[in-house]
């Protein structure tokens, strides 16, 4: 059943890379983006406007769902994929993102994170081990290994021992995993024998710690490799070329998933550099406070600008959103604090990352992308057309 | 173009009537059920959902439209249907009721009732003339006049003076109507030519004064009836006799709208005493705080008891939401605060009111009403699944 994931590189067009995985619950074309359902819902949406949105795989946060509703209530319904009834592929994080964030209500040492739930106070040990576990029963299609999120900045040296920790608990990770599958670990009651694991790079802004970790989570040996510890705070070129650079050390036969990045120019620079996989909060997140993705720049449907404007959010955009109505209407909707704001927005902005995403793959297969990407940050500028 | 609204009675099952009504946005079939959309949406709604529900007609509020975004944006946008992007019948209320409920923030007079905003305390003044003006201008397919909005409990006395004001006023309303109709108002700024205006009766509890004011009201002349100032306090059966004995007195030609009315039980007993059109904003309300209408009783999706519930909200639903998600995975979305939450349970009860509604118009045709009535409320009962 390790089998049941498996990875085909069926393009390039200089680094970027045209590919498709198969999952226990279905193929994703790359490079693809995961809208974040954190538990076990896409803020704001529902499942069918994720799929006519054309979202293939989404991403669900195993700390939220480890509290609530609970790993072993999911595991008796079956499974996250039955529970929430969305049958498409599912990717959780660890749960070790949210830990560190928890900031002085967490401690971490050696054996793993001890934390207090945000929730009740109540005291947590999450383990590679039980991070392991907790998303097996889950069921995700795509596990990710428990790793150290190092602060931006971290000296070399912080850099070099956070990065060494987290190899080291990546390949419990994988011992626990290998005991799963193997059937050393019935008890665990895991709800998906084709769950696929994530090795994640780290080593902070330093390219020989990031070389030694590619390097060292490839020995391991994963179906797939992340680049974790970006999108914290550096400059963005030093990401860009973190990105580069570690993707090129990454083997070409397995997908690629830069984690919690970012914005619309992101995925386009990051795929040039060689990247398949992205998620990222911003589209769903910026949905509810009002601020649009658009194919001529951003815009926050508050400004008074928008209050008679009667032509959609993106005239280049099919969404239901932009099919419907008008800047005038969804301002007045955002001011007069309807929850449909949110959910209009949202349909908004994901459909435009996910288009972003067609295109971009449509580019690829073209072998067109360089003048893709030209255009596109052209247009899609980080400029606002609020001023 | 007054002649753009017409009424036309299909069939009768006792005191029970088919119907439809024309409006220039389309046709309405009778009895029917309009869902609130307070300020240009109903909550949490997008107007997909409502289509796909089954709704044919839904209401707005004049109240909060006039202070935000404002009746005169709206026409110069076009009107309310094409400022909020919904093409089908437009409903509006007068205004009055939100007024009345604003207690010490508003003073009523002969000429009309002036009171401040709860937005921002600015003053204002609204008479059967702009209640009128300010309907017009929204552009609904429906307009209601200004009435007084008596208290529960009230004198004899109270009620008497109260529906004799709102006769005055109604006949203000209809004089200022004619107006716009004649083109003695251009400057009013009219969106819809067509639109129709339906006077109330009124009369508290008290059979005589509904008696006369359903008489006076006839007298004006009105495309349609309403019944106002129930649901107040009063006891069921008393509000029932109330519908009964006042809906008897309503001319048989037009349609009879019973205002801000019911439960599930509320709109086939009501139907049964010759109701055709009814408001509320039960299914929504209740469906944000987790209140859900089923077939076999009502719901509470909180209760613990649901929480590894997989079956649906309602076996015999067919929404999207009973079609795609199980009991326990709502409870879970509404115990994590998540906004998607509001937005399944309410699609349920309104497809859940709505079927009611498409139910009742064939048992009517089929002259098989009255059994219908019996077994829903056998089974539609008030009484919580929850225990």
């Amino acid at each position: 059943m390790a089998d049941a994931f498996s990875f085909s590189l069926q393009g390039t067009d200089g680094a970027a890379r045209l590919g498709e995985f198969r999952t226990p619950h279905g193929v994703v074309q790359t490079p693809a983006f995961m809208p974040v359902g954190t538990q076990g819902s896409v803020k704001a949406m529902r499942h069918r406007d994720l799929e006519e949105a054309g979202a293939q795989i989404i991403l669900g946060n195993t700390y939220h769902l480890y509290l609530r509703p609970g790993d072993q209530l999911i595991a008796r319904r079956g499974g996250l994929h039955r529970f929430i009834g969305w049958p498409h592929p599912i990717l959780t994080d660890s749960g070790g993102y949210q830990v560190f964030s928890l900031a002085a209500r967490r401690k971490i040492a050696e054996e793993g994170a001890e934390f207090r739930s945000h929730l009740d106070g109540s005291l947590h040990l999450l383990t590679p081990e039980s991070a392991t576990d907790i998303q097996a029963r889950l069921g995700s299609d795509i596990a990710m290994v428990l790793d150290e999120c190092l602060a931006f900045p971290a000296t070399q040296d912080e850099a070099a021992r956070s990065m060494a920790r987290s190899l080291r608990w990546a390949a419990r990770c994988r011992a626990r995993l290998e005991q799963i599958r193997d059937g050393q670990a019935r008890d665990v009651g895991a709800t998906n024998p084709g769950q696929a694991q994530f090795g994640i790079v780290q080593g902070g802004v330093f390219q020989d710690l990031r070389d030694q970790s590619a390097e060292a989570t490839f020995g391991i040996g994963f179906e797939g490799y992340a680049i974790g510890g970006l999108s914290v705070g550096e400059p963005i070129d030093l990401m860009y070329s973190v990105v580069g650079e570690t993707a090129r050390r990454l083997p070409e036969a397995q997908p690629r998933y830069l984690m919690g990045t970012g914005t619309p120019e992101d995925l386009v620079e990051c795929v040039a550099r060689g990247i398949d996989m992205f998620d990222c909060v911003l589209p769903t997140r910026n949905g509810r406070t009002g601020q649009l993705f658009t194919s001529e720049g951003r815009l926050n449907i508050r400004n008074a600008k928008y209050a008679e404007d009667e032509g959609p959010v993106d005239s280049r955009c099919a969404c239901y959103t932009c099919r419907t109505h008008s800047r005038a209407y969804l301002r007045h909707l955002y001011m007069a604090g309807e929850m449909t704001a949110g959910a209009l927005n949202t349909l908004h902005n994901l459909s435009f990352y996910l288009d972003t995403m067609r295109r971009i793959r449509d580019a690829i297969s073209l072998r067109t992308f360089d003048r893709f990407r030209q255009e596109f940050l052209r247009s899609v500028s980080r400029l606002s057309l609020d001023s």
